[in-house]
């Protein structure tokens, strides 16, 4: 005990603190909600896993940066970096689970990547997936989800995005090019948001040097090739039928097209019936994704009114995971949530939630000689399903005690003294009425002088009163 | 992708599959509705520790069985082995926290220990503490929030056994021991409930062979002080009261007894007057628990009905844990619940959840030329609070989509296919009145052929009719 020992985290770890933790709940639960009226049930599956079960299944840059984590037996082990391979692997080894299996599950995954502003080494994920079915009616359901639990959080306007790599293996018939060059060309066209058109058709092309003067390899596409793929990109309309009717105008007679353009255009129908419109749901051809995973249609959600927080949701079929472990194809789509990312944005446009603790009221403790019946006050609101907080720190001032509740964030107060105990009254403090002047209160007669948002009910009305304060303060 | 790899998880760790999970949540989801009741805020805080903070603050058991994690930097780091230390750093990190810091969390903790029955390497720990109060009001209350915890988890009788350090220094006084004895004698009599009081006896003075051949080392105790020792631990009592009653014989006259027993007095006055009755709290003075790291109350809470899974909650007050990060003694109390017990507990006695999906219903989704209106069906349920899955797995016969249904335990189905339509009727079918022969159902006439727990209803009354029938399963 004697060495002090420095209370720190290492680097891209964090803290969440209550004022996080209540609103990440929050959000939690409501996004566990909408999936749970969905049928997805939840999994967990522990953080540590064998390497090999971790490696080659994703890209080789998640598997750069595992981190490493030894036991007694000295086995290979890391820490999970996504959610979709443990479940692979669960899919592989419990052959006794249902098809389809829809899971969800929200948990840490760890990267060792180099950590910078809003990237951190420990963050939370957010998955579900519908495993065992080939259904396009599984991937429209998710869509349709993503919409409901944007809803169902507030964000305002958000518009989901989606495409198919079906309509993107007809871009390539179209633009003369092998299937194989598909892994090249739906990277660079997965930069178009963030570099822009003109910088995408340099790197189709023979690549170019970036501002910081490092050289971007080009693919070695043609000039009419690049042309081809730009009237692709250019596609847009109004509504999803519109963008189909152009793409079907330009991939006229291009072999696959037919089957590819039928699978986006039955999702958009199937989405328009249930009430998902144009305003959320739209076509966007030059969405590609990590198309070395994914197979068939793919998604991501941004919201329209803060877009610099990026894709809040994204994801897509993905039918080839589970055969590494199984050599079984087995048929999977689903989606992930970036909880930070999120969250952030949701605080941005002031959706946040503002509760910094859970307590609703803080009762003062000042008399020793009233403690029995001030516990006693306590125990009635929390029976009452009112979340209350007995002052119990060391001081007995109730200006330090609202202090206390001032830093807190808890919204109300309760005085119940010899003076009140005699008059058969309590004093109530609404600490956001009179949250700027609470620091100086010193003794309880200054308390009551001071009086914004403060009232006296009779000791019998206490409860009623504190439910309609909260009920206020709920609807903000 | 050519060479398959086995899945499988490293000895200790375990996947919780839908079943465990959706138990596991919804006893999360009641303990934390109890804490946060009382004004406990929930605190999350990295996986991964500096491997200092972690060493040496609590025994070297736990020390012992770090899972070291190594990061680029190539830095010290440890998986967090319990949620206490973690506390720790974060009060002593973050300085602005507000005193008292009343947190709960609910996260994984590691120890690289032998695995075996029940004894895993990753499991959860829910942890409540409040840090910054000296107030027995405080482990009072903590007290109190374990018995309305488990009422709200329905686990019938239990018992949450209580004493102090204080009580436990004066048996030292009355035993002609020095204080640094307590250390060595408390370890030795927190053995009591699993090997017995003989046994005790014979590691207080010189020690034993057990059964495999070790020798048990013994603490070197006199006859005499053995004796006291004994007639301590005979103490027993109807009611609190009547124990104290003997311990105020006992302690007659003993330095210290007097200050010890009022703090245990009032702590049971309190819990009185509070209608927590000798039923549910109980004075033991027997509870020692691992006091090397105690200061003031203890407790631990057991049920009556199931005592083979040991205590369930367990916790008391710990003044100098803080100390090591910031040299300045913090008060603090708190408890820890046993997650993986409590449900083995509750699972044996029956109370344990028995659902395996989030799923209330499956929509049978048999008529391709239907999908449409069964989408419809299906998305009419979710909207109205009914969680619903529409089958999306490759077959068409109703026989495997029940099946499917059972599989997954979801305990209604729902089918609506053309002569429905024509009829403007649905058939749901209860699968528990059904189950065991749902499985044999090949076509949609022989499901209706095979009546258990089936019914038609209008269409127009199909959400009304479920809710109903859900509402009488949930009820059971």
């Amino acid at each position: 005990m004697s060495k002090k020992v420095k209370p720190r985290l290492s680097r891209g770890l964090q803290d969440y603190l209550p004022q996080q933790m209540i609103a990440r709940q929050r959000m939690i639960d409501t996004i566990r909600g909408v999936f749970e009226n969905y049928g997805f049930s939840p999994l967990s599956t522990p953080a540590i896993e064998y390497l090999e079960v971790l490696r080659g299944s994703a890209g080789e840059e998640a598997t750069g940066s595992l981190f490493h984590v030894s036991n007694p037996e000295e086995e290979e082990l890391g820490l999970r970096f996504d959610l979709t391979v443990p479940l692979a692997r669960v899919v592989a080894q419990h052959r006794d689970l249902p098809r389809p299996f829809r899971r969800y599950q929200v948990a840490s995954v760890w990267r060792a990547d180099k950590p910078g502003a809003g990237r951190f080494r420990e963050f939370t994920q957010f998955d579900l997936d519908s495993v065992g079915t080939k259904s396009e009616l599984a991937d429209t359901e998710i869509i349709a989800a993503i919409c409901d639990t944007l809803t169902a959080l507030k964000v305002g306007r958000f518009r989901v995005r989606y495409s198919s790599r079906g309509v993107l293996n007809v871009l390539l018939t179209y633009a003369d090019l092998p299937e194989s060059a598909g892994t090249d060309v739906f990277r660079v066209l997965d930069k178009l948001d963030k570099v822009g058109l003109e910088k995408v058709k340099k790197e189709l092309t023979t690549g170019y040097k970036d501002e910081s003067g490092d050289t971007i390899r080009g693919v070695g596409l043609k000039e009419d090739q690049v042309a081809k793929i730009e009237a692709f990109l250019a596609l847009e309309g109004e509504t999803r039928g519109a963008v189909l009717g152009a793409l079907t105008n330009l991939f006229a007679g291009v072999e696959g097209a037919e089957e590819a353009l039928g699978e986006v255009t039955r999702i958009s129908d199937h989405l328009h019936a249930l009430g998902y419109g144009d305003d959320q749901v739209q076509l966007d051809p030059s969405i590609a994704r990590g198309l070395a995973y994914y197979t068939g249609p793919v998604f991501e959600a941004d919201l329209v009114d803060a877009p610099q927080f990026g894709s809040v949701f994204s994801g897509g079929r993905y039918d080839d995971l589970v055969s590494r472990f199984s050599g079984q194809a087995v048929p999977a789509t689903g989606a992930s949530v970036g909880v930070d990312r999120l969250l952030a944005a949701l605080e941005h446009l002031g959706q946040g939630q503002e509760r910094k603790t859970t307590a609703q009221v803080l009762v003062l403790n000042m008399d020793q000689d009233l403690e029995g019946e001030v516990l006693a006050l306590t125990w009635e609101l929390r029976r009452a399903g009112i979340a209350a907080e007995l002052f119990l720190g060391g001081s007995r001032s109730p200006g330090k005690q609202l202090k206390h509740a001032d830093r807190c964030g808890v919204p109300l107060a309760v005085l119940y003294g010899s003076m009140e105990k005699e008059q058969g009254i309590v004093q109530i403090k609404d600490l956001d009425a009179g949250r700027r002047k609470s620091q100086q209160v010193e003794s309880r007669e200054e308390w009551i002088e001071e009086r914004p948002g403060q009232r006296e009910v009779p000791r019998g009305e206490l409860v009623a009163t504190l439910r309609e304060l909260l009920g206020a303060i709920e609807q903000g």
